[in-house]
């Protein structure tokens, strides 16, 4: 049971950092001032560590450029993309929080159907406070929202639930198109506000984006990495894919929720579509053999972490993707070492130590 | 692509027959008269044959008691349920169209958010008309609405979609809550108008309300036996659920699609808690198995048709649901003797001649 998004309680500052990528001075910051504010940032600069990212005054942040990466990271920094929004992820490794909420720096504050600006983290922090149910679908949607339930013929003994490790927010609108559906359709608008959160059943995997993302850092962390994708690498635009498509798994693996629709942001501007074609045409038939890799594959039951089913998915990822194309022995290295950095900068968290790398 | 909704256009009256299960004068349908007059009504009546059921003027219907079904299907009306709206399915068995529609009596025009009445019978048809996405979650839900489309990361080989063979339509003002539920909470109302429909992902099951749903007769048919509810039964209010697992289960494997989301009616009034919770008890804890069972059974590839689907089902409810209780065993032949008489009252749909019983 709950109250309407645009007044629940924000998740307290101790509780989440703001993660955002970036090649531009952050003036939509300004925008987001009352409801970003009170938090602390990590920013992670793209692209020319030399240029000055502008901040609005007022807030409270820790930005790293690209060398601040190499410099923390050593040798494991190679595991960190450069020139691609993958870079985010050195954001979630760095954080001390317990929730990341990550956002694009070409979104803004949405408006729900009566006008009122949408709270974004707010409704996000909702969705982490109250259970999702993977096991069976309810057609009223989310089960613990006020004025709905659990329907005739739910079975009680899934109504308790699991915990919610992803909270997937939506975009009015620019919709996250591909290139080939951005060609085809320049002028489409999302404008349809639904008013809807549900789980994403187990044993489904969905398309992830972190325009608008948040997760439960010390519980699926060390599976949010972005992959090698930018320069130097055969691929880009699939960053936040791949880490959905091993989170979800993960999720599945461990028990754990992943939610999607509520909160919506306002998607300001589409990307090139011609740049973004030229980054991500491998992904698009690469991804017809990926996803029934990722819909077929079963963990053991001794991954009891996401560590572990981390480290897990990139023996399978050197096994069964390397015919693919031999990017994937690169990606598959360095998602262990994602996992070791991982480990060395959150040595407490969920079981790392006993991950053998 | 579409239009909204309420200007769709309806289905064809060659297409499509309304089933409605009743021991009430019929004037519910005084307020659907606009949407529904062009059809052909097949009404099942329940209970005493010797009362007379009132029918609104102008519509075109056939009406089926008691003593008629007794008539038509010989020892074989052993299958349909009395004083139960299992009994509904008598209704698709003897239709000669390609989809039904079924509505409980109950049940009234609804309001869009604009305030416009919303023309139940478009909608579906709808849904018919473009494809399910069963395999892969669509973040924008039906990618096939105009204003949405696939987003970026869906594969592209699963953009074809599968037909669609059954759309489960939602109810505004009293929802559909078990007997538990109602009792706690006897003045919650659905006032919440959720503008979307979604395909209910392969693997997952749902429990599906007869209220407001519509199916195609010639894909799905014979999977949509109502059981052995009410009168003689241990059991009541599980006739939709039984048909729901047993379809869902079918149209995963036979790759066909379901769909729930749009549209809603106006549910008008909660049944007695206190009767529903005599009817379902022994289903509050039976379903605790039943839907394990049917989560986990697959069928033989050799099961190309629903009829196939359907024996084979039954066979499993014999070996797999008897320990739970004896009525198991009467169901599984009375699944047997459905086909049988679906076979007899259908011979030509799809591959039936087929089917050995």
């Amino acid at each position: 049971m709950s109250v309407p998004a645009t007044v629940v309680t924000p998740p307290s500052v101790t509780e989440l950092d703001i993660v955002i990528p970036t090649i531009r001075n952050l003036d939509f910051l300004e925008q987001w001032r009352p409801f970003f504010q009170p938090y602390h940032l990590i920013i992670v600069q793209d692209g020319d560590p030399s240029k000055k990212i502008r901040v609005p005054e007022g807030y409270d942040y820790e930005l790293y450029n690209r060398n601040d990466i190499d410099q923390m990271l050593g040798p494991k920094s190679s595991c960190i993309s450069f020139k691609d929004g993958a870079c985010r992820c050195f954001g979630f490794l760095v954080s001390k929080k317990k929730y990341i909420f990550t956002i694009d720096d070409d979104c803004f504050v949405a408006k729900d159907p009566s006008g009122q600006e949408i709270n974004a983290l707010a409704q996000h922090l909702h969705n982490f406070l109250t259970p999702a149910t993977p096991f069976f679908f309810n057609t009223l949607y989310d089960p613990y929202r006020e004025g709905a339930d659990f329907v005739r013929g739910y079975p009680f003994s899934l109504r308790e639930g699991v915990t919610t490790a992803i909270s997937h927010g939506l975009w009015l609108n620019i919709p996250d198109y591909d290139a080939p559906t951005q060609l085809v359709k320049p002028r489409e608008r999302n404008t349809r506000y639904v008013d809807a959160v549900m789980t994403i059943p187990k044993g489904t995997l969905f398309p992830m984006c972190a325009m608008n993302l948040a997760f439960d850092r010390e519980l699926i962390g060390p599976a949010m990495y972005f992959g090698l994708m930018g320069d130097g690498q055969p691929i880009g635009r699939y960053d936040d894919m791949w880490a959905g498509w091993c989170a979800k798994v993960t999720c599945d693996h461990l028990g754990l929720g992943v939610k999607t629709g509520l909160p919506y942001i306002s998607h300001s501007k589409a990307s090139n579509p011609f740049v973004n074609l030229q980054k991500e045409f491998k992904g698009l038939f690469w991804q017809e053999e990926i996803i029934p890799f990722f819909q077929n594959l079963t963990l053991p039951k001794e991954c009891t972490t996401a560590q572990k089913c981390y480290i897990e998915l990139s023996k399978l990822v050197k096994e069964k993707l390397v015919p693919i194309d031999p990017y994937f022995e690169k990606l598959s290295d360095a998602m262990v070492t994602w996992i070791d950095a991982w480990n060395e900068f959150n040595p407490s968290i969920n079981g790392a130590a006993t991950v053998k790398v």
